[in-house]
C-alpha cells in the first residue's frame, strides 16, 4: 500500500518538537492558521485550508509524550479518509530526528505526489518555526 | 517496491523546466553546485555533495525535449544503486507541472524518508530557481 515518508533532523529537543505537534497555537505557527486541537487521546482536530473549503479531520489514536503522535484522518478530501499520519520522535546529540509517516493510501495515482510534496513543505516550517521560532503556515 | 514521488507547479514554461533539469549551468543553481551533465542520451551525470564525499553516477536514458528526463543511478549511495529518476513536464495555463517519480527502491527502512524530505526541498530550490533565478544548491 502506498505511502508518503519523510525524515529530518531538527534542532530542538523532542519536548520542543512534540509540542509542536500536540497544541493548536504551535500547529498554527507551521501547518495551517485554522486549527482546532488539543493534546488528548480520543480527540478530533481540524485544520483548515482556504477559508475551510477543506478541512481535515483528525482523529488523534496515540499520543506519547516526546515519542510519537498518530492521527487517524476522518475526512476533508476523499483520497485522505482512514489514511494514518504518524510522527515518530528519537533524541540525537544536536536534536531530534522526526520520521513522518502518511500510510493507507489505496492509491499513488491521484494526489498523494501532490500531498507527499506539500507536506515536506510544511515539515521545513516546522523545522524553521523550531530552530528560529518563523514558520511558514498557510494562511488557513 | 517503494518509491518517491512529488507533484508541484512550477510558474514556468516546460522548455525552461526541461533546460533546467538538464544544462550543467542550470542544474548547479538548484540542485548541487558539483555537476557534470550534459543533455546527451547514454551520458553520465555526476552529482557531487560534501567535496565528493558522495557523488551519484547517473546514466541519461531518456530525454524528451520538455516531456520527460530519466536517469538510472549506476551508484553513489548503495541503496540508490539501480533506481531509476523520471521528472515528467505537462504544460498547464499558469505553467508547468512537474512530476518526480524516484523508484526502484529495495526496501523503505533506510534511507528512503531522508531523500524524500530531500527531494522535496531540492525541487523546492528548482521552482525557486525558475520563478525568482534564485535556488538553493548544495553547495557540492
Amino acid at each position: 500500500m502506498p505511502e508518503i515518508l519523510h525524515q529530518l533532523t531538527i534542532r530542538a529537543r523532542p519536548a520542543q518538537v512534540y509540542r509542536a505537534l500536540t497544541t493548536a497555537e504551535a500547529l498554527a505557527a507551521w501547518w495551517t492558521r485554522d486549527v482546532v486541537a488539543e493534546p488528548a487521546i480520543g480527540s478530533v482536530a481540524q485544520f483548515g485550508f482556504n477559508r475551510r473549503e477543506v478541512v481535515f479531520r483528525m482523529f488523534v489514536q496515540e499520543l506519547e509524550e516526546e515519542k510519537r503522535v498518530r492521527w487517524r484522518c476522518l475526512g476533508g478530501h476523499p483520497e485522505w479518509r482512514d489514511t494514518e499520519i504518524t510522527l515518530s520522535l528519537s533524541a540525537v546529540a544536536d536534536g531530534t530526528v522526526v520520521r513522518f509517516a502518511h500510510g493507507g493510501w489505496k492509491s499513488s495515482d491521484g494526489i498523494l505526489a501532490v500531498c507527499s510534496f506539500d507536506w515536506a513543505c510544511y515539515l521545513a516550517s516546522l523545522k524553521s518555526y523550531l530552530e528560529t521560532g518563523c514558520g511558514s503556515p498557510h494562511p488557513g
